[in-house]
């Protein structure tokens, strides 16, 4: 697609993410860094789930919207996501004052839905699959005007997620040796790749949706294939990466891991027990592939486990599914 | 029953508290203070159930531990427990290389008795209702010696309880206005009516064990009735107070409330909606007189949700309650 905010282009830096994680803990506290034994190892689980959104992503979500201009907030702006940036951006729009259009799938889980609504936002559907829903969100703008805020592709977005490694090191005291993240579009991981610049960055991807993955390997944008399996991970489904996310992570970026749908239940049921979290399944992808032994661990490890909004039958099931 | 360690009868200080939060620092991060919103009120919620062993526990069991003599540490502890203090004690045992013994009822959740000896404990089952647990560690330590680490009978076990409160004051910037807490024997609370003189203490109670809301009103110990009703809360089951809690407590509490397992399930479903934590039933009960409306509510109010640790199918079930 054609990009509607050229403004975008500029790339990220390690010293947005340091100004953005300023601004995130004057409003959010930390969120925990938990320990965990993981077969036979010792290393920290990052809670994102605990947020007040229930995800990380209110931190990209909050610096880009206050790097609006005056001007740009009262255009207000519009985003695509299937939930989690929907109630990131509403969060953080209604914080400022900004009116906010989300463009979100007809299918997304409907506690994320009734979320993004309840924070004020104003929900357009699409179909999922079918329809391309960044063509949905510049036919708005072209529409109504405002300022497109991309779920990963954007600098701000970025900047704002690398907040959370910032986190870390404070937490660990140090930096840490990996980081394991979910990842759909590749905006967190790109975020913690410039935060954490001595660690190594694992991208979780659901099975045959890798496109970070793919991405990486190919060093080019790779699209999802025409008729991909169905993934539980329905914040894990991007069409594709963008440039500015594969510029970051080229290079940056172990060869990425995939994870398959029931490893991922397996890490949902382990984060019940092991650590009374509630983790959706796009946020338990992550632990999914250090459970699995997919990538080795240490005492320096960190595992991002990314959201929790889940419906309450869908999580029965899986605690039934043991 | 006798008394079997009358170094207990010294009674629990600020002080104490104040050492206790900080020695407890040093090994373990504060737990989150989450902002929810219940009822239009904005208010806050301390997850306990965050801690290594699922519960606030852990915060006792260190500091009584950690203040025994090296003769004491070399002859070992007992206490008796359905789940929590029985981890907890485990916990700071293994840390310290002391040797601990639990007495656990049989009927605990199964995930509390694996957890408890996971942690290297050695375990001794007994009959709940029917045989008097404090009479089967009082002949434990008359066989083998060691030392009664009580659930919440203790000054050490009170005074590490009562860390909660400190931190919850380090992070709200200020005193709370009132806490809501979930009670069983009165550990906690008198920890916190230590640690925040300042603030409103409520007790929050199973309906019809409310043994320690009995006591602070008769001005007296009051032992739960014969055949009490069946509670989902299994970690809210004592027998009676103890005269060093009711001592803290008395004219520092207000009046006690009570929940019925309705209460503490809807509870249990709106931690995990609307915070993405998992709560035991136990751990649930302060949150469920808060949405019940039992107590009022402002955004100085910090609500104790104590602990996490309940069995998948359990919780499954009440999920699908809704």
């Amino acid at each position: 697609m054609s990009n509607p905010n050229p403004v975008q282009q500029r790339m990220p830096t390690r010293g947005g993410v340091q100004e953005a994680a300023k601004s995130i803990a004057a409003i959010l506290p930390p969120t925990p860094l938990l320990p965990v034994e993981i077969n036979g190892a010792r290393c920290h689980v990052k809670a994102e789930s605990l947020q007040p959104v229930g995800a990380f992503k209110i931190r990209g979500g909050w610096w880009r919207l206050s790097n609006l201009s005056e001007e740009e907030k009262a255009r207000g702006v519009v985003a695509v996501s299937s939930g989690n940036h929907a109630q990131g951006v509403a969060w953080a729009a209604r914080k400022l004052g900004i009116a906010a259009t989300i463009v979100m799938p007809r299918n997304a889980p409907k506690v994320k839905l009734e979320a993004t609504r309840a924070l004020g936002a104003e929900i357009v559907l699409y179909e999922r699959p079918g329809e391309d829903r960044d063509e949905v969100a510049a036919r708005l703008i072209e529409e109504r005007g405002g300022t497109l805020v991309h779920a990963f592709g954007d600098p701000w977005v970025i900047e704002g997620q690398g907040s959370a490694g910032v986190e870390i090191e404070a937490q660990l005291g140090h930096a840490p040796s990996r980081i394991l993240v979910c990842c759909g579009g590749g905006g967190l991981a790109a975020g913690l790749a410039l935060a954490c610049p001595e660690s190594d960055i694992h991208v979780v991807e659901p099975h045959c949706w890798d496109m970070v993955g793919q991405a990486i390997a190919a060093g080019a944008i790779v699209r999802v294939s025409q008729n991909p399996p169905s993934t539980i991970c329905d914040a894990l489904q991007p069409d594709a990466t963008k440039p500015i996310n594969l510029a970051v992570l080229q290079g940056r970026a172990e060869p990425g891991v995939t994870v398959t749908d029931e490893e991922v239940r397996a890490a949902q049921r382990f984060a019940f027990s092991a650590l009374n979290l509630v983790a959706e399944p796009g946020g338990a992808a992550a632990l999914a592939a250090a459970l699995a032994g997919k990538v080795p661990l240490d005492e320096h490890t960190v595992i991002m486990l990314t959201g929790g909004n889940t419906d309450a039958a869908s999580f029965a099931e899986t605690l039934f599914g043991n």
